[in-house]
């Protein structure tokens, strides 16, 4: 059992940490820390809360308690830089679920992020935390990959690191619902503004887009690649496709076999035969994936929740390798996993 | 052919008023001023005006041109008094989209908006501008109905003023889009907030209310009323149940020839046999409006565009017969008119 | 540990009743049956359920074993009631989530279920279910309500049961997202028809009229009642709004004070103290009600899941009054109410 | 002034057929004819059109009148051929909106229709009508354009045709609103399964395949090329983003101008210096169009109204073109056209 601190804990994400840690058997006990909203109870921002998660005030985050295991850190980008260098310095083990560390190259964060980044050696140690696919290393520091990325990544890596020489181009293809963007009040995010309505936006210019090409160049993948993000008009959810051209036909079953042998054992990426219906996973930290295949191009769709799987739920699996507790827990439920495994013994 | 200035164009009343105004055979110039968009392009705010309306560029209304014959004033409450009273005092026609003139009596200014009204003269003589139902008197200063109103007495006025006396109560319950509470951006208006949801708000207390009453009282009701307003996940329209309990019974056929009556040759009123949809009226002028009687029971259903009927396309209106206008004009497009009065002068 | 069958479980409600049953630590076994789904696997009917709940076939209704301990019923209307009477004939518990047996008065069918109804004796001895209402009576035979009754009952019965002989009218507007209308398709329930719409229906007409009137005249009242129906786009969820008219005010405190009392320590009805958002109450069992007094008029909003509250939930909720479970049992997550529980024995 | 017959008049591209005849100042007369809904009136199957288009009776369309001069055909594909072949051999014009004429080779209709198409020489003389970049060919039979080949094709013309030779790849990625799968009900198409979903359908098997790889191949492109298309919660629309990998860089500024003069002067095609927003479009006959090139990768965004730009406006700008009439008639009110065309002159 262990203690957790959640620091910022009062957005669209936080929100969903509460709740999967309020649900999860191996947290016992939890600090919700906040600046704007310190101070407010819970229920009062959460009314959905009541009388399912107990009432317990928000704290300032100036007076973070260091009695916590683990701290979730949930801060608008650039703003988590020192108190997550602090912890880690006093011991603490931490997943960012900000932007601040998911790039390894320092340079990188003065043209996507505009801010100049002062802790490389952190930057060096820190574990990309892709749980369906990355094994945790060991380190303190968790970065949390973005939710473009996670549905992008699970749908490209299998193909990218088994085929990277003869790719000839990668497009990744991407719709998020309003709440990607946050709870802080914009014009364009208004119901009034997006309700029957599409657009593309930062077409080249996402932050999301350097954090993609990063990874697939881990597998030797360096070739053309476009990145389009759209916002549409429903409040949670990406919907991601991704056309993978290659440079020479490759036997649609090995492929499929890739991908099989890549996700054997992941509970939360679920492979599917059609492509996924977006509210398939919704309020799950499932990803599901289609792959289909038209001679040497490769149509790949995945769908899922991106404030869950995109977010808060990959950084519960985060913490469930980082302290060896069980992959689902807190994220399905106990009775539901128990009458499951045991059917799935029996068969 | 008139010359209009259209002050606080670009919220999204202003939108509809300068669409319709560009369509409107009698209007021969517009300018389009604001404050916090002035020396903007109109394409700029609308990009949907493109190739359809000239791109004008949106003028101060800190210096606002006298030579107009007539002025919309869609501004913030409390923000138009003195602006309408040196037009009138100038001697322009006005047609005030706000609120600062809609109640008669300057006491329930303080109550109900939050500000002392200093223009009493005015409060007076200006016009309640209820297209539909009520003739110009005249004046030049016409106070355009508020969004919930204008459904609400189109549905009440025939048999509150027929039957006033034979009234237990008034129930009426509203739902409308969030385009009514503006374009201004506030967390609550999100889409990520409002997607899927639904609530009451302003139970007893809001601004409407005193204004529904108001005109309920010209026809003696002043007895037992609730009002009811709720937000729910469209951008457009507003749709209002009225229930109004008789102390008796009143035939059924009598009360649907009030209705036949009071809308006759009123071409923006539809009397329906079943409960309107509200996408019958949504980017049109019209009202429509179903009646049903269960015993001492009557149940009105309408259905309005919020920002046509409840508010621009009735400020149009208004200005057609403050100018001995055609009523349509403007509001529908004249080859349409044309082939349908064709018809009917056929028929 | 008990035995489960569910008849005509693939459908909306059928969806929720398999996973609350899947959830629930005191039910062992759970078996699916249905007519036209009948020999498909339940993945391919909600691929949701891939990984979380065991792929079971459906099994043809018409070889229902009777080795349960208790079977609910979710058919359409008229198509359980022989079904229903032999379960019960061969002395099993049964939960009927349709309306064929909601109506005590036999006579009433034919009005308004357009069939004869040929078991007066189960009419007599069934429990209209209303769980955080009405206590379990001992029969086994449990009518769950409708989903629309459910709201507006929870809402109207503590005033009217205390005050039955003071009130002049009641009324009850609710909207209801488009699941309530089933699975089978028809053009107005299309996105293409429905989506930025609403439509009142059925005014005067609706079936679950009959069944709120049947429960306020046991608390007495017996007065002026409509009910006014409406279709809004979303998938999920009931927003209701009640309007009681008092003949005379009666003091605030004391309306606040009967609410208090009928609802404390029932876990599933929370009271507010503003009008309940319907997301607030989406995915969940719970009703969340606000109360507004304004002289002698009592405006009631509350809110409630249609497929849960309002069907399926609500059923789990009298399944384990029957049996003696956990009220709470298979609704909320087990290690979230001992948490609670924990804090709330400590405080 | 010409007389027209609307086939297949009332389904969700007839409904808008029907407007904009009604609003064109050269259209005399119009006739709608069906089968499944002949002795309606108009008004029963779009209540919307009260008091604004006049209340004709379906027409059964068996009983078709060959008085027209031009017949909109727009009828379930398969159905057209024999009344598409009748009215030609009788000299009349028509203007197919189905697919029974699209493809040029015969050979095709097998594969991606299902039947066996029996009037190859009507197929060989048809014009393809895509109206913002193809001239009449003098022909009578004119083939509207589908919904996704009308967005793809202005988004790649341009750029095939500059510099098909250079191009390694094209991938074509859209997402149409629910009213592009028609008006007869489908449980996927519910409200209910629809809101808040997404989902990838027909990939590499649909129908809009061939219909734009075919329009490409006359600008000598057949490389590799992809085509997803996804269905999304709202009702009308399609959002386009074509992603097209060059092998090698052309100066961006190189291939702006080609756009800029390929849509020179062609009113409805509007190009943008940022992606456009989907409700730019709704509810004209305009294509909104943004371009952004990324070292070798050219990015292109496009927005249309799937039932005007991809339809019915589109049909009404052939037919202007056909008889020789204004571009923009019936499209486009008259006064504001005035009005624009008044600055324009002066500017």
């Amino acid at each position: 059992m262990i203690s957790v601190g959640i620091i910022g804990g009062t957005g669209y994400t936080g929100k969903h940490l509460v709740k999967f840690c309020s649900n999860h058997q191996q947290v016992a006990e939890m600090n919700i820390y906040a600046n704007s909203t310190a101070g407010e109870f819970l229920h009062d921002i959460f009314p959905e809360f009541s009388g399912v998660i107990d009432n317990d005030r928000i704290q300032s985050a100036d007076q973070l308690s260091y009695d916590h295991d683990l701290y979730f850190v949930s801060l608008p980008h650039g703003s988590s830089l020192d108190i997550i260098n602090d912890l880690i310095s006093k011991g603490k083990k931490v997943i960012d679920l900000g932007g601040d560390f998911r790039l390894n190259n320092p340079e990188l964060y003065n043209e996507w992020y505009g801010f100049e980044h002062r802790y490389k050696e952190l930057l060096n140690k820190k574990h990309y935390g892709l749980a369906d696919l990355y094994n945790i290393n060991g380190y303190h520091l968790i970065s949390n990959p973005g939710c473009y990325p996670t549905a992008a990544l699970l749908s490209l890596l299998p193909v990218v690191c088994s085929y990277s020489s003869k790719i000839a181009s990668v497009s990744v293809n991407s719709y998020s619902g309003s709440s990607g963007a946050g709870k802080s009040p914009k014009q364009h995010l208004l119901l009034s503004e997006l309700y029957s309505n599409v657009k593309a936006y930062n077409v080249g210019k996402h932050r999301h887009q350097p954090e993609i090409q990063q990874e697939l160049a881990r597998c030797e993948y360096e070739g053309p690649f476009s990145f389009v993000t759209h916002l549409f008009p429903v409040d949670v959810g990406i919907y991601s496709t991704s056309i993978v051209h290659l440079k020479e036909s490759v036997p649609e079953e090995e492929i499929r076999q890739t991908y099989y042998e890549n996700y054997l054992g992941k509970i939360f990426v679920r492979l599917r035969n059609v492509p996924p219906e977006l509210k398939w996973v919704i309020g799950t930290n499932f990803c599901d994936i289609n792959i289909t295949v038209n001679g040497s191009i490769i149509i790949i769709t995945a769908a899922i929740d991106n404030l869950i799987k995109g977010a808060s739920g990959q950084a519960v699996q985060n913490m469930n390798m980082m302290f060896g507790f069980k992959p689902s827990e807190g994220l399905i439920t106990e009775s539901q996993l128990e009458k499951l495994e045991l059917k799935l013994g029996e068969g």
